[in-house]
């Protein structure tokens, strides 16, 4: 069974209920983070607490815990797991309106969940991914904002893909939750503008810089479909590979030796976490 | 005391909460749609439920109502209160979902509200609005995105606005929730792109028609600034004069003759509806 913290009081998931009128449903002003555990510690915290705080100050929504406080209450809800890993989600919001527009005082919830893992083919066989022009509205922070990733899905199912993949004016971005890397050679690029700098984005870049040369810039489309090596990373899928974008194939159809190697460094680093 | 028609139970407002699992609150994945009565009669009825209909369509949301259940749902929430106006509010999400990111079946509120009228002085004086380069995300659709808005009102508060006027590439397109014209002489200027089209905007064109020259186009920033009368229309503002735009005074700095003349209009209008 999973928990919540709200406003400083736990309930258990399926009960909790809230106020029709929270701003983060009546006018989508709300932000979220999201980690998991290995070996029931929280994967890197500090990177995700950081990441957090920019989102709220970004938004203007004041963040109403510290540091300190905010680590307690994910003990407590990870030890509630009994043993099991668990994922863990932070939601943010405007808090109670009572005029539809102004905020009063934010509300905070953090929540436990289970973790939705990637079917372990995938890790073989690759993803296929749907292309979609866009740029995400207040890309470099972690809004609640996924309303083209929800109206994009039943055409992303239509089509056999798992995802989609984001790109303007001839540069890819970012899947809809996930950042996008690829391989030609030791030649490791992945973007910087345009996307939410995941976490583990930041881990496989630490993991890979004694192998890679790693190059921090846009991405063209074009480069990426004839790249050797495509995978995508996100605190659910790690290190996973994308091996069809539309109906162009990448590379071998198959998950190629550079990602296996890097994927083998997260998991490594994983399981002594 | 106002009430809310959740899923088909009416229930009183402050005493309705939802799951927290909804999509609206999780994903921002929601619209809505906002009307007011006069005479305790819905104003412009079916202007409002083609806007649902057609914001529901492009967000995939699936609409559980038809526009006659719709209707019988609002007169029975009018009629609780007593012979006051009020508004009302249909907020459409994608429902509980129990991973995060998939839509089973959608949650409708429809809600009464108080009125929140524009103070009487503003109808003389006008308003100050500061500018903002933005476009709204979907600007076609009244999806619950706010975000921009939200974060900008400690802004607007210490610059002693009413609002934010968005702008891109000098042309102006809408104010947070509220339509924009300009007027020179006997010409009235309204932009149609990157704006949701209000629907008392709607009913202003067909009440300057036979008065006024009226241009649909791109207004520029410039032409804006210039010019001899702007005003603003909403549900709640009817028709409402700007007259700053951020240090900038507008024509006389008061009220003009044309938006005079409108906001006359749609009083009659609105008196005997």
């Amino acid at each position: 069974m999973h928990y919540v913290w709200f406003n400083g009081v736990v309930s258990e998931a399926d009960k909790l209920q809230i106020p029709y009128t929270d701003l983060g449903l009546m006018r989508a002003y709300g932000l979220f983070d999201y980690f998991r555990t290995y070996n029931t510690k929280p994967f890197q915290w500090d990177w995700y607490w950081e990441r957090y705080e920019n989102s709220a100050v970004q938004l203007g929504i004041p963040n109403p815990l510290k540091k300190e406080e905010a680590l307690s209450i994910v003990k407590d809800l990870v030890a509630r797991q009994n043993g099991q890993d668990c994922a863990i989600r932070f939601l943010l919001t405007g808090g109670y309106t009572l005029d539809s527009v102004s905020m009063t005082k934010p509300n905070l919830l953090i929540i436990s969940e289970d973790i939705h893992p990637v079917k372990e083919l995938e890790y073989e066989i690759g993803i296929k991914v749907i292309s979609y022009e866009y740029i995400r509205d207040m890309w470099g922070i972690k809004s609640t904002d996924y309303k083209h990733f929800m109206f994009l899905q039943p055409e992303i199912k239509a089509k056999n893909a798992s995802d989609v993949l984001f790109h303007k004016n001839g540069f890819v971005s970012e899947l809809s939750r996930s950042n996008v890397f690829a391989i030609n050679g030791k030649k490791l690029v992945t973007p910087e503008e345009y996307i939410l700098k995941g976490i583990t984005r930041r881990t496989v870049l630490e993991l890979a810089k004694a192998e890679f040369d790693i190059e921090i810039r846009p991405l063209g489309f074009e480069e990426l479909l004839t790249s050797e090596e495509v995978f995508t990373t996100s605190t659910t899928k790690r290190v996973l590979p994308i091996t069809k974008v539309d109906e162009h194939v990448i590379g071998s159809g198959k998950i190629g030796p550079s990602t296996q190697f890097l994927l083998d460094k997260i998991n490594d680093l994983v399981r002594t976490w």
